[in-house]
């Protein structure tokens, strides 16, 4: 492997269901990256230390010196140890005061807090916080009053005002797509269906018509009308095949609706999208079926923001002035 | 047994997950009931005709006469034979003119057909349709304009105007209530909870509290406030083990301030609960959250539906008049 730039740092984005591994420059940029399905909920025998020497070990063999971090559920109760949240609003310079250590072959490993609102109900997250430091840093004028939105498993929107996360909320959207496809009536049509997928564009088609079934829904919202996953297919109106296509749009659609809703008419705030590039496709797509398209997307918010977070607290000097936009 | 007055016919609920037995005097009374874990989907080895052997086979050798009548998931595709949907707006002439038969041992068995609504989204029931007959038979003035709201795996709010099913939407509180618990990370803090139920009053509470935060998001919804059911147990200001009372709570509150949001501000019509007490003493208990609280509550909906539908049919005599109210 070829390394431009000297590396400076080592992150890890560890979250339950998966573990990536940043070898990081000092501009922040990623010069290597690995994925290990080494979520905290499904780490080898070894525990955590086996499965961070695993990841790490060549690079920490060959750059001894370079410090390590990780965000995300690897700081929580069931992860190799527990990280009190960090009250907001919260800034990077909080996160980086929050740092917690674990020890490993007698080398720190910094483990990122995360971050708790507790009105007008109780909202946590972590991981989230560390990639909305990096989207801060990366997107022009984002930091002043910017909409975050980081599509997931548990999707968080996130406001900052002044370079801070002043709130967000929390949309169970990936997760309850998961367990109604695989464990509800829902799923049963596309799971007996024998027939091959007939191209992108029917798919599309059936996750805008999901889209805006939730729009249209206003706001008595999907609940009344998730069940037309089934009943459309019952009816002959909607193809077994492209079922799940359509329920991904009903609750994509869904999330998007109550999230506009909450903003009482207001237009949104700049608004950036953070995460996979597929997903983020999606929420663009419906987030322009409610007419809002002014969006960008962020990648590489993770290894930016354990960059960032690790320069606030002093583990790195960093070459590039902050909020360098990147591609 | 002592049974007081003549039997005059047999009638099955007969739904995905259980199978009921009833058989029905002249009044339309149920002289016996009896239960099985046969729903459709888990009937013995032996298939629907022994099923339905095993449960009524000493009712058909002594009153070797009377007809028996099935409504239900029984005539969906998976059952024992499919009944073609009737369209709504549909009484209990228009499915008795629906029923289709299937023979076991030379005697038939009445197939109650389901209902469908096309505009503005697609519903279907099989089985709801038999219990709203039976509920409007028993409740006087329900019949000219009323809601029925049928709480259950998948609820129905069923609306009657002149006899008639106008319209149903469906939700699925019971199904998502059931797949969050048993597979999503909400069900996770109750089920590591050890410590023991402290009583009836603290999960009223809970559940009232879920309640009022699905009242208090308006137009949102509770898309965004689901997860609040892991996030109030993890800043310690909801015990683990009423977080699920907790959940039950948001997610019937959902529906009903989805279904009232529906109604754009009107109020509701005569309004009954159809179906099991303790599941309906629920449903009362946050329609009263909501400000609705006139509410009657119908037991014994299907088999009255059953007897009613066999009477529209001229399988049975009926001795008393239409729409006498019961206890």
């Amino acid at each position: 492997m070829v390394v431009p730039t000297a590396p400076v740092l080592i992150g890890l984005d560890w979250g339950t269901s998966s573990l990536r591994a940043y070898l990081i420059g000092d501009t922040g940029a990623e010069l290597d990256v690995r994925a290990r399905p080494w979520g905290i909920m499904r780490v080898p025998s070894g525990g955590f230390a086996a499965a961070f020497r695993d990841v790490a070990a060549d690079w920490r063999a060959r750059w001894p010196d370079i410090p390590a971090i990780a965000a995300g559920m690897i700081g929580s109760r069931h992860g190799w140890r527990e990280v009190p949240y960090v009250e907001c609003p919260a800034d990077a310079s909080a996160l980086a005061a929050g740092l917690v250590t674990v020890e490993d072959e007698g080398r720190p490993l910094y483990l990122v807090p995360g971050v708790v609102v507790r009105v007008p109900l109780p909202n946590v997250a972590r991981g989230e916080e560390t990639q909305v430091v990096g989207a801060l840093d990366s997107q022009p004028g984002l930091a002043d009053h910017g909409l975050l939105v980081l599509p997931g498993t548990h999707s968080k929107w996130v406001t900052v005002r002044a370079h801070r996360i002043v709130h967000f909320s929390t949309y169970m959207t990936g997760e309850l797509f998961a367990v109604l496809r695989d464990h509800s009536i829902l799923g049963r049509p596309a799971a007996e269906d024998g027939t091959e997928e007939d191209g992108a564009a029917a798919s599309a088609d059936a996750f805008r018509r999901g889209v805006a079934c939730a729009r249209e829904s206003g706001a008595e919202g999907v609940s009344g009308r998730l069940f037309t996953t089934r009943s459309l297919v019952v009816v002959g109106d909607l193809a077994a095949r492209h079922s799940l296509e359509y329920l991904s749009g009903l609750l994509i659609g869904e999330e998007v609706r109550s999230a506009l809703a909450g903003l009482h008419g207001a237009p949104p705030p700049s608004l950036v999208l953070v995460g996979d590039a597929a997903l983020c496709a999606r929420y663009r797509d419906a987030l322009t079926s409610f007419g809002v398209d002014e969006v960008r997307v962020c990648e590489h918010a993770a290894s930016r923001g354990l960059w960032r977070i690790a320069a606030a607290a002093g583990l790195i000097d960093v070459a590039a002035p902050p909020r360098i936009a990147h591609a």
